[in-house]
Formats: structure tokens, C-alpha cells, sequence
């Protein structure tokens, strides 16, 4: 932490202020320059604590404003973790050589519906099943989610198509019956930062797939990581879905795919791409898909229904079982042009 | 609803839209227009069933786009409840002619700093104390309040003190326990679509304090409070905390005041705003607390802390008791410019 | 600026990056943490010479990131220039006591028009008349403003009612037109980083209205004034206009009004708002003029046009003349509210 | 055009909105809904003439608002264009089966350097040469650019190596200085709504790389480049340089790669992506031309510099000649898995 201090802050406030990090146990350097003296702070310890000094710190005399040099998550961090962290879910290794092909409905809505998207997700390439039990949905009007028994059906159709399965938890208490019945929990970027549920899910001992919120920074987004691998020796696997966008003319969000090498860079996590949500429109899906691929992606998480005009949310999004599998097709040449495979 | 069809739709294609439109029982309109046919669909139907509708017509050959006319939110609207709704927490009326100053700290941290802030936050001219036993942190690392402990203390110091209180609730299954020892429920910006928790929330009864998300739009806003009032007769007020800024070299967000006015356009909730976080730094805080009484602010919630300097979480914000009172003051004369009251 | 080098960086690699920076003649102090090593950099050489340098540094081995401290701009601000600016325009001064009022049409349309405009800015007590002779607009169908035939109607009906005046200027060589027509030159939002605009503008030593840039950060604006303190001793105000919003369903912009106090706090220059083009509705513009008056706002620029729904351009902004009254009324307690007059 | 009355609406005053609007001679279509009219104008008329009507029903009594339905370009739409535009510059053809890669410095410093560039960039397979003569500096210290000699020296290397060349111009008054000596005109991001730049730029007839602005929605892109389209049969080519991001602690600008199928579904014209700015770091530049390459993007255009720790400006996102070479290669190898070529 640096703490640029004001042109004009006395030599009897910088001591103050000096004795105010002393007090924390921290290692202070002075730095006079021309315009203004600046005190660093070097520490291993946690940021986040340091955030609350840092406040206190900032409404201290002499203090212009403070300015953060490192970063706030190491449990998340690639300097303390050097090696990339594969994460297993049965056959499926999330990053290993191999893109993990993850589709199914953002709905369950039906046994038979989901048989028929195992099947066309499994014919596609997917080895993973995805499907929601519990929907967040903006208004309280939509479609909710069929709950248990939509967790029932999914875990049945799993074992019968031979895939493995994740599917969405919103709720702490909803952790363990999420996780009796599917293989990865998904933490929805609504719920980035709902802490009660980050404790729970780390708890658990599950594999998480873990979205980016729509405004999350990538900070924030490592942080949230750290949440569930200081509970225990979580595999995480990050999502991008798309931020926030400029505009909603034409896509619902801004897919952010320069945020795979970045977390490929800082982070020794699995990354995963969600291009459905990304987008919104599932003309916009393949294109998205094979750029994710290009950049280094360890997985996919695409929406795909048989019947995407009578899909009961988010029809806009889906592929159609025959788009998926061109879809897929085409990825995997992508991915062996950039020496992975599919 | 409108569904604009493509300049190259068929006759054929425009049948088969008009019959899935049909389907749903809602009244079509068919709009020749020089380059492209386009079909209005309108109903009093609550608009999300429609956004599904939406995705379903998007994906049908011919459709070019669709564009919503009506708003989603039905409750929360003034069209359909023109009269301003005051909600009543003990003494406090939000809405009402006086502007409600809610003031306390951050967190809870003790029986001892808690006594001090109700206080300072009375003789300031509060009338609600405000103070976080659950804190919603970025970081792991960083302090998570005192949890049941905390709200015992709220309770005995708002009754000795006699200040009503409001406090976060961040977990479904904890509403029963905040509800039990605080007068009003705060439903935090990272919880605004946490929607278990909104249902249950919604379900409790008790006056809600509903804090818009960090990259919430207002219809998203609206939606959250309509999970709120669709659960019971809620007592639910507006509070805008700041958007997700630009840069956060000198705020940690943008405070977009003037969502007042557009709320009190097409809502009949009251709407309070928050400074403190719709800065980050207590040297902004009085003059945005100024500026939202004189643009109709139903009221203030603001941080404070005896001692922001040592303060466990937020001190950067927090603003001392002799600031608040002067503060209040200021912001007395505002409301008098403007009709109201402190 | 800060050099926090990475983790694993060598004894040579930290060596040969201080020689690099010695290479500036710049101080180097080394503080060695228990991660890393970090090098600040302390120096009151203007920034961006040394955000080159931060971006030398950005790609020698052993760095890990680069943080600044200092701020990059020096004439705009307020530490190298404690009191206030008052930017004197003929009668009007910016940023003295009383709150400038400036009015008008969004474009100068006729000498007939811009009369009733005059007349009726001048009833409710503006003292600058406003008016667009080069209109910015997206669209190459939209009406693009009267050129010089405008300033020549704007300088004559300035005159008559005995108002100054202000027009935006697009183009570097249009500087001298309409600097020979106006006392102060706008620089419109979307023109902030036209840089040739501002040397040129800054060269003329006309007063100078500068927009805010609808994505602009707070560094970012005050480097734009930057360029025209740095040509000659200019007069300066700034003006908040609104950011790029969240969304578009409800306001055109987002009015940031917190970057006032900011801007009072780190610059000496005088601050405007225009609530018009921030909300783009004219209902909500007299509560965003209150809460820009209640928090500190040296100035208002406002539409207003005696026939909105005729007006050739941004009727929907536009006050008429009964609401101008009303609203420059109703500030005129607010600004005494606080201390200010009108 | 959509006007949604208010659910109070007269019947006086709904005949005097499609009075105002008949007066337009546009077709008007009443949809009586159950909450509320619905007005329906439908027209082939050049959009922002209609922005203005909008702006002025938005006026009238009895209006709820506005929504617009058709889009608001028409010469860079597909509907009106349905072949893929070619834009041809010399042997660089953007549009075609062939992904073009433009590379080059960010500022032209000399012409050992420029000479050294060109044939990096050469030997890597790039077919254009890119640098600034006129730069776009936020501060006014920063260099600015070597203005006509960087000119000169370009067209000379151009020749010399045998490369095509394109380079930013600024203002209106150097367009036919700039299209002298370059076979490309570039409109820079902060340029993007420089209206009388994109006038004089379009009536000049040379091919133009428009850029997209830092916050420019899709539709004001295209109004660029209608801007341009609209003074003459122009060669334009779009490119996207990432946006303003959340943060800006990991990347400079949010690179948004999915406009790239969106122009490509709803635009005639050719679409180049700058991983150099979309990213603002060398290190992510590869995997981000990848990503572009693989979701349909006609060409690159890449910072390199031989020695980026001596660059006088970006030198944080140039690329090393080595690994221009190795990104190129890589792009190739992903193009063929696409369907295309470099």
C-alpha cells in the first residue's frame, strides 16, 4: 500500500501517521520526493485488512489519498501457485489439454425434454450436463424453476446418458441438496458476491463452477474465488458470462474474453466461457465459442433445446441441437490450430 | 410488445408469428410500413411472461428484432397506485413531508461504540439507527461482523436510546432472526437479486429498506421491489447507493441521484439515498446528502463513527459526530428551500 | 509511480529496471516486502512523461505491474493553485459567489426564435444566453446547425437584450468565427479529446466552457484543461454533463454530480452542470438544477426553447420559458439555503 | 417509432399526437391495448429526423415515451446492401477470404525505426503498415507525434518495402496533408463523432479505417460511418479497439469481440479488430488476435516496435518482431481452421 501524502503535510503528521502503521506490525518506507512525501507499506498479509487500514489511513492529516500495490487474493493467485490446477469432475478435467464441452437447457422443464437435450448435448461432444433447477429471474412473474424435482430428473438423466452434471445453487441452505444430486454446484453471476452462499458451497467440498457478476471486476472475481478456497481445498473453475454492456441493442451483455489471459496470468484456475449469456442471441454463440477456444478457454457452457420457440426462459439463447454440433465441430478445429483438442 | 419483422419476411413467415403470438391469447397489429411489416402485440399481461414470449418470437424466421413498450413492474408502479405510499417504521414516516435521517456505523462492534453512535446519530437529529451485524465483504479476510451478538446490542441501544433501527439481512434463513430484533429489514446492493432471499424478505412483513445493485438498471430496481410487494402487503422503500463508476481514482461509485426524480415519476415508493457508499469518502458526503434533499430525497442513510480512524470496516466514509450534526443542519436548510422538512 | 516487481525477480532484473529509470535522472527508492520488492518512483516531472516511462518499465523482466501516485495533471489543479478561480465574463463571474445562470435553445434556429429565447432566459434570470451554431449530431440527417448565419444572430440578439453569450465550436478553424461572434467558447462533450480542438481553442485566449466527455474520467477531464492552461493564461470552467449511463430506458445520461465536490476539492477551477443534456428529459432537469446548486455548482447551462415540440433539435430537454422561471426560482432558495445567491 | 401514451390518455389528446404526427406525412397506426394506447409510426425515412419528432412528441400530453424500432443507419446497413462490401487498398483487400494484418508503431519517431518496423512487420506477414504522425495524447506533455515529417517518412518506407500504409488524422483541415502521403486514412476512437473530421474525411475518396469510440453504442457506430458513406461512395472499413472498461487494473479497454459478429449480421462492411488497444498490454495481444481471427474478423491491426523499453509512446502493448512473426503464424494456423487465410 502507498500512501502519497499531501504538498503540504507536516513533518508532525507524517510521524502520526507513520506511528499508525507501526501500530499494525507493518514495515514503513519514507519516500521524499519534490512535490510530496510518499510512504510505502510492504506486507505479505491479506489485503483486505489492509483495506481497512488503508480507510483509516485515508482520513488521517497529511494524507492525500492511498494507492494499492498488491493484490487482495493469494489463495487464487498464481505467484503462490505456480503450477495450472486441473479440476476433475469424473471424466471431465478442467484444465487439461482438452476444451470441456458443457451444454444443456437453462432450464429443466421436463424428463423428457432433458433426455432429449442429454442426448443431443452427449452426440454434440459435451461431456457435461447443465440445466437449472433454481432460476434467478429478474421478475417474479417468470418461471421459477422446478426445484427438487428438477434436480431429480437431471441427476437421473445424467446417469442414464452417461454425463456429468452441474446445475445452479442460489441459496445456502439449498447447498446440500444441490450437491446430493449433480456433480459440479454453479455459483450464477447474481450471486458472485452473496458471501452466506460462497461460505456454504466452499464448505462443501464440491466442485464449483463459479460465474463472474455482471459488474464484477477481476479483483472482485478472485476475491470470490478466495471465498471458496479458503474453506477448503475447493476446485474452482472461473466463468466468464459477460459484463455489464454499453447498450443492450444488440447483445445483452459484453462478453470480456481478454479476461481469460489475464486470469490465465494471474490465477492458476480453470477458465471456462459462457457465450450463451454472453450474448444473449444464439446467432451471436458460435462465433463467441470459437473466439473463446482461440483464446485459451478450458471449457465451454453453451445453451442449447430441442425446441428453443416453446423453451420456458431464455429461448433466445439456445442452439438447436444441429447448431451445437456444427458448433462444436468447428471448435475443435479451433482448438487444435491452438494445440488443444475437444 | 413489438415484433419487427425483416424487410425480406415472407407473407407465410408473418402468419406463422401471428399464430404463435395468437397462441398466447394477446391481440396482434399489423403494421405495413414502407420497408418492413411490423406487429404489435399489446396486453396487460405482467411483461416478463413476455420477455419469454420475446425470446421465443426471436428465434422465428422473418424476425428481424423486438422491442418491449411496456414496463415490466406492476406494483411498484405509480401508474397503477397514483397516491405517493408512506411507509411507517414506529415515528418515522418515509415519504412523508419530513426527510428521515437514518445515521450509525458501518458495523456493529460493540455495546460501547454503539451507545456512543446512537447518540451522536440522535443529537445529529436521526431519527433511525442504522449499523451492520452481517457485513457483505469482498475479501474473506476482512471482518464479518458480529452476527446475533450485534443485533442484541442494536436492539437494547436503539430501545435506550429510542431510535428505531434497520440492519442487513444477507441470508434467507437469517430474516426471522434480523427481523426479530430490528424494526426495518435492509436488503443490501450485492443481495438486490438474491431473489430467495427477497421472497423470504418478502415474506416476513416487516418494512424493507431495498438498496439498488451496483450495475442495476431501474427496471431491474423496480423488479426487485415487485418480488418484495408481490409477497405481501410490504412496506418497501427505494434506496439508490451509487452505480458502478467510471474510474474509482477519486469515488468508489457513481451516485446516480437522478434516479430520485425518475422514481418518484413512475413509482409510488419512497426513496432514500445513501452517500456514504455513493461516495466512499466522507469529505463527499455532506454535499451529496444536500444535493438528494433538494432533489426530493425522502431521505438520508449515512455513515457515522466516533472514531473513523479505528473504525473495523468503511472508515473512509464514515463521517465524525460533530460532521453529521453540521451536516443535518445544512441539509435542514435544503429542505426548508424546498419545502420539506428535517 | 510504484514498480512492484514480481515474486520471482532476480537481483539483476531489479538492477538493471533501476538503471532504467536512473537513465531519466528520476529517484529511485527500493522497498523490499516480504513477497516482493517494490520501487517508487518519486518525481514532479508532469506524468505523462513518466506514463511513457511506465510503460518502458510495464515490459522489462522481473515487473509485475505499474501503479501511479501522483495525479498527471499540474496547472489544473488545485494543489499548485490553492484559491479559486473566478473566470470573469463580462458581468458573469464563475465561481464567486453567486450561481450562474446560462439558457437557451439547443440550436440557434432564427432570429425570431433565439429573441423569445433571449427575452424569456433573460425574465427568469440567466445572464448568459446559450445556442448552437455547429450542432454535434450522431445522425448526417439531422439538422447540423446554422453556421455562421447563427453566431451572426446569436452576437446581435446578445446584444439587444443585453446578454453574453456562449456557442460550442467544432473544428480547430472555426475557432476565430466564432471566438469573433461569442464571449465564450463551448467545447462540446463528444470534443474533449479532440486535441487540435483544444490547442486551438486555447490559443485564442477566449473564456472557455468545457464539456465533460460522456466516458471521461476525472484525470481525464482535467488533462483536457490541462491543454488549454497549458497555451495561455485561459479562463476555464468545467462542466459535468452526464456519463455514459447504465441504461437508457429512463434518462439519456447519468448526471455524476459527486464529480463537484471532487472537482472543488482537487482543482481551482469554476464547475457548471447542465442537467439538460445529463437527464435528456425536462422534467427531470429543475430537480438535477437543485441538487447541482445544493452541492456546490458555480453555474447551470440549461435548454429552453418557447416551442419544444417545434424545436429542430433536443425537444425533449427543453424547459419552457414559465418552467425556466419556476426552477431558476426554486434554486434561487436553494443557493441561499447554502449559502450562495442567483 | 413507437409512442406509448399514458394510461390516462384522452382521447383529445391522442388525436392531437397523430395530428402532430400526420402532419410529418407519416403513417400513423392506433393499437388500443388494455392498460393503454399504443401509436405506431411506420416509415422508410432516415431515423434521426424521427429522433427529433420523438424528441418532440415526448412533449405532448398524453405520452408515456418513446421506443424506437427501427434502426437509425441505413447506407452501412445489410438489409439495404446484401453483399459483403470489399474494400480494396492496393493489395489489401478487407472483406475477403484473406484476414489482413495491418502492423506498425504506435508514433512514427524516425526513419531508422519506421524502416525497422516495416520490415518486421513484413517478415511477419503483414501487408499494411500502420503509425501516427498526428497522436492522441491525453496530457499535453506527452509527444505529440512528428506531424508532416512522420508523414514523409511513412510514404517513403511504404515505397521502399512495399507495404500499404495507413495513418491517423486529426483534424479537418490536415485530411488532404494525410491522404497525400497515405494510402489509408485512420479515424481514431476519440475521433469517432469528430463530425467535421468524418465530413472532410468522407468527401476526400480515400479508404478509411473508422475506429469505434471508447463508449460508442453499435448504432453511433454505424452513424459514423454513415457520416461517411453519406458524402461519397467511401471504402470504409470499421474497427474495434475495446471499450471503456469496468477497471482498468488488468486491461486498458474491454476488447468487445462479439461486435464483430453483430456487424457482421447487420453491416455491408468489412470489420478489422485492434488487440493492441482493446488490451493494453503486449502480453495479451496474441491470444487476443486469436480470438478475433477465429470470430470472423477481416483483418489486425498490431502495435510492434523493435525496442518497445525505448518507444516514445504505448510502448506497454507494443509487440517484439519475434513475436509479431509468432502471432501471425498462430493467427494463420486458426484462420485455416476457420476457413480462411493470412
Amino acid at each position: 500500500m502507498i500512501v502519497a501524502l499531501s504538498h503540504a503535510a507536516t513533518e508532525e503528521q507524517i510521524r502520526t501517521i507513520e506511528k499508525r502503521i507501526a501500530k499494525e506490525n507493518l514495515k514503513v518506507v519514507r519516500m521524499p520526493g519534490d512535490d510530496r512525501v510518499v510512504i510505502g507499506i510492504i506486507s505479505s498479509i491479506p489485503a483486505d485488512t489492509r483495506y481497512d487500514l488503508a480507510d483509516s489511513l485515508d482520513r488521517m492529516e497529511g494524507v492525500d489519498h492511498i494507492t494499492h500495490v498488491s493484490r487482495p487474493y493469494k489463495l487464487a493467485s498464481r505467484e503462490f501457485h505456480a503450477h495450472d490446477t486441473v479440476v476433475q469432475v469424473g471424466d471431465c478435467a478442467f484444465g487439461g489439454k482438452a476444451v470441456v464441452v458443457i451444454a444443456g437447457p437453462c432450464s429443466i422443464e421436463s424428463e423428457e425434454q432433458m433426455l432429449e437435450c442429454a442426448n443431443g448435448s452427449k452426440a454434440a461432444g459435451a461431456t457435461m450436463l447443465r440445466g437449472g433447477a433454481f432460476k434467478p429471474r429478474s421478475s417474479p412473474y417468470a418461471f421459477q424453476g422446478l426445484a427438487k424435482q428438477g434436480l431429480e430428473i437431471m441427476r437421473d438423466v445424467g446417469k442414464q446418458v452417461g454425463l456429468k452434471t452441474v446445475s445452479e445453487v442460489m441459496s445456502p441452505q439449498d447447498v446440500g441438496l444441490v450437491a446430493d444430486h449433480v456433480d459440479m454446484l454453479q455459483i450464477g453471476a447474481r450471486s458472485m458476491q452473496n458471501f452466506p452462499l460462497l461460505v456454504e458451497a466452499g464448505n462443501s467440498g464440491h466442485p464449483i463452477l463459479l460465474k463472474r457478476g455482471p459488474s464484477a471486476t477481476v479483483d472482485e472475481f478472485l476475491l470470490a474465488a478466495e471465498y471458496l478456497l479458503s474453506r477448503s481445498d475447493n476446485d474452482v473453475v472461473l466463468c466468464e458470462r459477460g459484463v455489464h454492456p454499453l447498450d443492450r441493442t444488440y447483445t445483452r451483455n459484453t462478453l470480456d474474453l481478454s479476461i481469460v489471459p489475464v486470469l490465465k496470468e494471474i490465477s492458476h484456475l480453470p477458465v471456462v466461457v459462457d457465450p450463451s449469456h454472453g450474448t444473449g442471441h444464439a446467432k451471436y454463440v458460435p462465433s463467441m465459442a470459437l473466439a473463446a477456444v482461440a483464446c485459451g478457454a478450458d471449457g465451454l457452457i453453451v445453451e442449447m433445446h430441442p425446441n428453443p420457440s416453446q423453451a420456458m426462459s431464455d429461448a433466445a439463447q439456445a442452439l438447436l441441437p444441429d447448431a451445437l454440433c456444427k458448433m462444436v465441430e468447428d471448435c475443435r478445429k479451433v482448438a487444435e490450430a491452438v494445440g488443444r483438442s475437444i
